[in-house]
């Protein structure tokens, strides 16, 4: 492929350009058989991987290049902070059609770079190939902790708490899905949705401030939904959980977007997944020291919204009147029994 | 996609007992967000990954899937055995069209891993996915160095030595992309050569030897044929090349496979790629030795090809006559030159 062939050497000289800066620990990037790396005496080394698939995993009618290429980068950024740690260096694979300009490969790698240099990641190796459909993207990020938290260590009576508001992001998606934006709805609510899904803020910090702080048990991020991903703690830890519904945090826009396309928040809030806040459960004793120092060190607000229980009781969800329904459901069941008219 | 969505479980299981072996160096394995390794203290680490696109890539109709999943971790074990390293962990993504079995799932990653646990490679994480557009596959391997062998490190003067045959897997593709195998071939020819494009064999443990001896100063995989391969060397060493062309190991299998389809092996042993031989450069005293070692502990015979240069002499390819051509040019050029009717 011509454009790529041209590109290959434009992307190696502009990922070398970029990542000058982050060299520490970079014995070699970009340019040999494997990039040589050095990790830090006595750390833990942390892995993930994420494959994203033109019309499958993204669009490119909903974002710009910058934006895939950021969200890309977050979406792995988002794993490495769930287990406390430190983003270090990230290998990317590309393949775009034959069409490609070396325009547009560099505006995805400009989006990507920017959120890489702002966490201190080089980017150290990859490649860039041919597709014949459409954009593949495979970004592979290493990390380092000391002590890793994991999905497994969750305890019965452990609170669960979330570092931000749910739902922004499938909120921004319904609005992108639809050929035009919704009557009657402020700019700025529209542009909080649609920019939490196109360029998600991974809690880089939060997750390294936690990852250190005592008390904390597990973490996880969130990326297929609450309901989901609540479940993966469940299964590894082998607990149950209840969520309270209202305590869980919506914004402002999520709501009013929900209103405007007469939708349900609490499902995205619950269901929809890509708001890469970080999911903690946390020893209910060391609980405000945690929450009063995460804020002091990052800004970032604790939301308690429910707490992990014996795994006989399953994973519920609780409303304000007591009653309860399995989580995996989601808010719709609760809909669904007080209205059966409702869709 | 229901298919898949069965088999990312049964992937993880599958993966789990498969890799139960090695869990050297694990401290979380597939199914946390991050996978948590140990490196050893002192080492460095390498990192490459490939992504491999059907039909862009490879094809289906060529290869079984077990050697699909072979093939895509020995492309990457060749880079990691390129720097002298010992390969130890594996993240695999894969995304499959919605109508792919678990059966079919299970066959790709049972010859992936006939090919992990051979090298004691675990395989640490992934995900499985949808894809619109055919399999899609990326392996990043990680593994470990004391003293990685780097392409940039070649002197004028050193000898350019090769591993094996050359032009086997280009020779396979030519007997695989025909709609019947050519006439009057021994089988074992067509074995020899189909089996070398679908299983390449990396040279892990001749890679690790090397990237030990004294007297190696620069190694590359021969991924993309010679020419290119030794390019990469000229351009990061700044240095110059000429290869022997009477010297070139190419096997009689290749020999005979190339006169049944009136093709040229010597255009494969010097353009074909996919070869996966790792080509080495070596001070020239130390030849002897680093032959005679190799080959007591691998059994593995080096060939020598050619030798380092000073970078204006460029890189060229020297017939038995004495005449020399550019390499990046390959055989062809002579064959134009003495007979200008050739195609």
């Amino acid at each position: 492929m011509s454009a790529a062939a041209v590109t290959e050497r434009g992307v190696i000289d502009l990922v070398r350009r970029a990542t000058a800066h982050a060299r520490s620990g970079v014995r070699a990037g970009i340019g040999d058989d494997c990039a040589v790396l050095e990790p830090r005496p006595g750390s833990l080394l942390l892995a993930t991987t994420d494959l994203l698939i033109e019309d499958v995993h993204f669009r490119r009618r909903h974002a710009t290049l910058e934006d895939i290429g950021w969200k890309a980068l977050a979406v792995n950024l988002s794993d490495i902070a769930s287990m406390g740690g430190r983003p270090r260096w990230a290998l990317v694979a590309l393949a775009c059609p034959p069409s490609t300009s070396s325009e547009e490969v560099e505006a995805f790698y400009e989006g990507m770079l920017t959120l890489a240099t702002d966490r201190g990641v080089a980017v150290v190796g990859g490649d860039t190939s041919a597709s014949r459909a459409g954009w593949v993207i495979n970004v592979t990020l290493l990390g380092e902790a000391e002590r890793p938290v994991l999905r497994s260590t969750a305890r019965a009576g452990d609170v669960i708490a979330v570092t931000g508001p749910l739902g922004r992001s499938a909120a921004g998606f319904a609005v992108l899905e639809r050929s035009a934006p919704p009557q009657g709805l402020p700019v700025d609510a529209l542009a909080d949705v649609t920019t939490a899904h196109r360029r998600p803020v991974p809690r880089t910090r939060e997750g390294l401030w936690l990852g250190a702080a005592r008390g904390v048990t597990a973490m996880i991020d969130l990326s297929d939904g609450l309901a989901t991903d609540l479940a993966h703690i469940g299964e590894e830890s082998g607990v149950g959980a209840r969520v309270d519904l209202d305590r869980l945090p919506v914004n402002d826009a999520t709501r009013r977007v929900a209103a405007a396309l007469g939708a349900d928040a609490m499902t995205w809030a619950t269901g929809g997944g890509e708001d890469y806040e970080l999911l903690l459960t946390c020893d209910r004793e060391a609980l405000r020291t945690v929450a009063e120092g995460l804020e002091r060190a990052t800004g970032t607000r604790l939301h308690v919204v429910g707490e992990i229980r014996h795994a006989e009781h399953g994973l519920t969800l609780r409303d304000a009147g007591g009653r309860t329904v399995a989580l995996t459901g989601g808010f719709q069941h609760f809909q669904t029994r007080e209205d059966p008219r409702a869709g």
